[in-house]
């Protein structure tokens, strides 16, 4: 059995209103075992919401509707969900009731036009709403039950919660519970993490595992359907087990963790500090290492320095390197680094140099061409990169290439000692 | 004639993803007098997929499909649109030449996977993809021209804006135009400015006036439908009048433009350059200056002095100064700005200083309490402010609050010499 959302209003296939709802109601769904199968938008008109909740009531087990509930002409549901069903609205006089008296409760008096809000298709159901005058329809069509409810989020939400989500469980229409795992890597592209688990990532697999990819971070879903938690999760910890073995040091973290909070919680646990010496990016880096609650402890501070000038001055770059190699060159970011970490006194320091774009240098240095330096005490290590993509996407990038260089350096230290 | 959007992945029916591309084509329809009727969304499931086509092409004029052509197991849409015209798939060269090309560029070999995205439906039309591997395709199927494009929002965004709309003004599918006009603002909140501007705000007026808030920067939407460009514009014209009459100097930009943008002119205008010393943005401000291509023209360099010891040794901020005021005062970031300007040899210098959070510091320095200081030849400047937000918008908004004092006083310099 699948669920189908249908969302209603000219606001939304207009592109004026971002929807929302439809997100929110497959999150709370998926948690209570229903897979959502097909999510429809349509505008405020006779016509096209008839035809979507008659395909709706023949592919899909439950359809929950939100909007066109209002007292307003161009509000539909109502009319379409009587037709649907070939029923004529009839009156429900506790609904009626329960409309006057919260217009009176706010001390205003209750228009006429809302009277169209108690009509109801026949052998229909009201769903309760507390915070609004709009009560919802439960009724069954063809093969499916159907929820209509407001459009308006907070009421929306507050009827699934209050009483929709009871009447699914009743029905026991709820399968359990459907548990997702995110798995984050960094350092090969999509393709090539889909090469490694082509087995575990095939459609069909129990648990399914997807493949997502967020700015050169990609990330393994692995979805578990089961009765309860517990089971769910003994599904996963097969699949989390193959992914780790398989691709190693490319996994940084899980869930919602980002490099710069994996990098944190290492130099916290090593007792070390970081400093950052920037062209290319930025201060992209900066902001990274910053963006983490308590960052002051470990990142000791850093330099943007954009002009050669700028490289010799607060870093003491030598002028000849500068010359010699150019200023995006491994040679330069290596002395950056040296100089960000003399100057600044921290453990590790990461520099950054490159063309950020649009467009390259020279042959030898075109649009997306990196370079990042790690030095620590007695060492130095460098890379170079050709990223793909605009201006924001190379720093951010190359941001995350330099993060990722220190963690697996600092792997490596805890490693080895 | 309506247009009808599906969007594929069961990261969006799962609700793990939002679906944002629906919104972006239905503006972008809008604006060329298409109307939108239905958004569809199914996950990646072959005959739900097929079906869902199927629906479209038999109701709307036009279907704008995004997602499913990347090079995976679930990726389906090729293959379902083959299916929905009852052709074979066919292999295009010149579209593999162009994926391997992408690969070869970025000395990466192309994965054998990546050959499928050269397949397409016998008849249809490769739509060309200038910033990722899959090409879109073009085709007709029943009563509707049918364009699919990748899933990527930004890959999907510059197919529409570089091919697809050419062809749907060519095939004389659009109607007219909607236009917008976006006038961005800083300085005041949301409810301050609809006060300047009740009039023109009001719901039903010709050309209707919209306000959004992002991140503290307030825009006003003016929306004008008309035959043309140049009566749409004759409307929009005297509400711009009315909003910038009235609001001054809290304009700042247009459209996409962001404050540092418009600094970055006024600085190539007035010759000048600038450089940072952030203690509380971390970064933030210089990624917003490096952000704008060309930024090195301008923009010099930057310090993040996140420790006392970086703000003496990198800045020169007298140690007494820290003992007396404390790290995050007006003392201090004045004195930030004052060495930045001086060891960089910058025109200009931008400081800031304050409380990031989670938590304040003490009565005084609660969560949210920024300094930000102007450093010139001659003169400094320095302004406070107290944001509700939490750590990543405190550091935001600051960087914003920085650039928009420096644009005022270039505004100033630029008017008085």
């Amino acid at each position: 059995m699948k669920a189908e959302i249908i969302s209603i209003g000219s606001e939304l296939t207009s592109g004026k209103n971002l929807d929302t709802n439809s997100q929110w109601l497959s999150i709370q769904l998926a948690a209570m075992g229903i897979p959502v199968g097909w999510h429809t938008t349509i505008a405020d008109d006779f016509d096209a919401n008839l035809q979507a909740f008659d395909i709706a009531s023949q592919r899909a087990g439950l359809v929950i509707a939100s909007g066109g509930l209002g007292p307003t002409q161009d509000d539909l549901t109502r009319e379409v969900l009587a037709k649907l069903i070939n029923q004529p609205l009839e009156f429900h006089q506790p609904s009626w009731d329960t409309i006057v008296e919260m217009f009176t409760k706010r001390n205003r008096a209750c228009p006429d036009r809302n009277k169209v809000q108690a009509f109801f298709p026949k052998g229909a159901e009201p769903i309760p709403n507390e915070s609004g005058t709009a009560p919802g329809i439960w009724m069954k069509a063809k093969q499916s039950y159907i929820a209509a409810l407001p459009g308006v989020p907070r009421e929306m939400k507050s009827m699934f919660e209050a009483w929709l989500k009871t009447r699914l469980i009743e029905l026991g229409l709820a399968q359990g519970v459907l548990i997702q795992r995110k798995i984050n890597t960094f350092g090969l592209g999509e393709s090539a993490i889909e090469e490694k688990l082509f087995d575990i990532t095939k459609r069909g697999n129990d648990p399914e595992v997807g493949i997502t990819a967020s700015d050169a971070v990609i990330s393994l879903r692995i979805l578990a359907s089961a009765d309860n938690e517990a089971a769910a999760f003994k599904k996963i910890a097969p699949a989390e087990a193959i992914i780790r073995e398989r691709l190693g040091e490319l996994v940084f973290g899980v869930e919602e963790e980002e490099l710069q909070d994996v990098v944190h919680q290492m130099l916290q646990k090593a007792g070390k500090t970081i400093a950052t010496a920037e062209s290319i990016t930025g201060g992209v880096l900066a902001s990274k290492f910053t963006k983490v609650p308590g960052a002051s402890a470990r990142y000791l501070g850093g330099f943007v320095t954009y002009t050669n000038d700028v490289k010799k001055s607060a870093l003491g770059v030598p002028a000849e390197l500068l010359e010699q190699f150019g200023a995006c060159s491994k040679e330069v970011t290596l002395a950056m680094a040296e100089g960000c970490r003399e100057r600044t006194g921290a453990d590790f320091a990461l520099a950054t140099t490159g063309v950020a774009g649009p467009g390259g240098l020279s042959p030898d240095l075109p649009e997306g061409k990196v370079f990042v330096a790690l030095a620590w005490k007695g060492g130095a290590h460098s890379e170079t990169n050709q990223w793909f993509g605009n201006r924001n996407e190379v720093q951010s990038r190359t941001a995350k290439m330099a993060l990722n260089i220190l963690r697996l350096h600092l792997l490596k230290e805890a490693k080895h000692g």
